[in-house]
């Protein structure tokens, strides 16, 4: 089997946007599960002060997450979707709307710096790399996944050489993984059972779980390790602020939806005024209206205005612990039934 | 536990519109799990007959399903919809399009012909019946199923008094069962680890699932027994029309997707020309759409024409197989893993 060498089959998902901090990855993988830094939004430079904060926190492996880039598109009329903004920016600024216009980091200029790190895991998210790009990892010894939401899907990563995938079902939060022009939103259970059918190697369970019996369900189901990303924002040791902490433990709790109004690109968050407001209204494609309301998610943050943040949430969010991310996974599995 | 006592945990789903004849339903029983008879567009009459023939077939426990019934919409101008559906109709019959405004059976009357008959199990779904219903049903002997889509329609249906709740996720196939106004698609891992926490009696796990090693891992996750549609269609006693058959074992295979295309209420089917033609336009409620597709659907059967059938099927169809019941029965509980 061709997973990191776990003392406990869990990993802890790459979440981007500053949630899985140093200090969280070096936390679960100390705990015997695998911690993994959502490197996708960071500039070169700040992966590789990562990279070297954790290596100085943990001996264990660890795993750091990219974005394969997508092909980029024209940039739309922004006007209408800035007249939607701006009322929202309003309550939160005094200053004029700010419409970012930042271009995501350079993928090839990411890899570089993993490579010259050296890193046990390398996984990705939105696509397949250039077969050099994993070949190169491979040889120098790290293990590559990539992340599947489709049978088929999985079935081009197991060619492009990964060694392992990450089946992401229709429950899990935030960004969906899908690399294929459309997504049939497979629930987790049944992915597994079709995805199990079709390639040989090691698949690791995603979406919605929470505790030990649901990732046990998961392991009967064919899965080798489950990947929680939710169950970690809620722990001591990540980034994720407060604000955000809270809208998942309190109760009762909203329902999820996956919506493109954040990012332009489907994602899981919590409904709220923000997903009201713009669902229905045409959204500029992702990464552009990411950056055209990053600014005003994070002044929402800081103001502690949860209906104006992207609350990425799966929908097993109802379930998360506020917990040291080491009491977390012990508790975890200390529930595995198999 | 309150379920039917049953050999295997098993119950062939009471899919409605002839799937479930009474030879399947029977069979199913006569193997040890729970057949199910899918009443909800059947007379009165046609019930009662099909009851005396099952229990004719067989001395074991089996289910009768019906609809509870929806308010009831105003119909609007089909002008449009009739528009969309004449040129499906022309390739079909050269008689002038058929646009049925007929009613559904009478709940109460279809109740009452399953009281007069005595049922071992009665279930229902689209909603909670009135209290004296499940308490006839109660003080007969009958054991009484509902339907949830979710944790908070699960948590209504255990204040109503049945005995059992069927845990429908995202990925079954055909109508969604949802009675709340808004469907959240649970995905069924997560749907069963949030309603093990909110109610206490038991679960039946439904949606995608194919084989024994699926149905496994929902045991794991919390439920007592688990309910497949999709597998039986298939089998040699099910009363599907052989194109209908044909298109559920066809490879390659189409993607499946949630519309309301053909009934005016989302329902899971393959993808195929009918729903590309008419997604994205108006459609009129349930059963108003129903009623208005229906004939074009059985002349599509009749006339081996996929592309204009209503095929439903979860999302785990393809691991559908040509097999009679009993052996379908016996070779999921011989993958059973715990």
């Amino acid at each position: 089997m061709k997973l990191a060498n776990l003392a406990i089959p869990i990993i802890q998902a790459p979440m981007a946007g500053g949630i899985t901090t140093p200090e969280l990855v070096a936390a679960v993988s100390n705990a015997g599960a695998l911690g993994s830094l959502g490197a996708g939004y960071m500039t070169p430079n700040e992966i590789r002060i990562a990279i070297k904060k954790i290596k100085g926190l943990t001996k264990n492996p660890f795993n750091v997450n990219l974005f394969i880039p997508e092909p980029s598109h024209p940039t739309p009329d922004l006007f209408l979707i800035q007249q939607l903004l701006t009322p929202f920016w309003n309550e939160l600024s005094d200053t004029r709307f700010e419409a970012f216009h930042a271009k995501p980091p350079v993928f090839e200029e990411q890899v570089q710096v993993l490579l010259e790190e050296t890193v046990p895991v390398f996984s990705f998210t939105f696509g397949v790399p250039p077969f050099s790009v994993i070949e190169n990892f491979k040889t120098q010894g790290s293990l590559v996944y990539g992340t599947a939401t489709t049978p088929e899907e999985a079935k081009i990563l197991e060619n492009s050489g990964v060694d392992a995938i990450v089946c992401q079902g229709s429950e899990s939060g935030g960004h969906r993984g899908n690399f294929s022009s459309h997504d049939p939103l497979y629930g987790l259970l049944t992915l597994l059972a079709l995805t199990h059918e079709t390639v040989k190697i090691p698949l690791i369970a995603a979406g919605g779980i929470m505790n030990g019996r649901t990732a046990s369900a998961t392991f009967l189901a064919g899965a080798r390790a489950v990947q929680l990303g939710t169950a970690f924002i809620t722990t001591t040791e990540s980034g994720a602020n407060a604000t955000y902490k809270k809208a998942l433990l309190k109760r009762p709790h909203p329902e999820t939806t996956l919506t493109k109004v954040f990012t332009g690109k489907p994602a899981r968050a919590i409904v709220n005024a923000f997903v009201h407001k713009l669902e229905g209204h045409e959204i500029p494609p992702y990464p552009i209206q990411h950056f055209l309301t990053q600014k005003l998610r994070s002044l929402a943050a800081e103001k502690n205005r949860p209906e104006l943040m992207s609350l990425w949430a799966g929908q097993g969010y109802p379930l998360c612990r506020p917990i040291n991310a080491a009491a977390l996974i012990h508790q975890i599995a200390k529930e595995f039934q198999v």
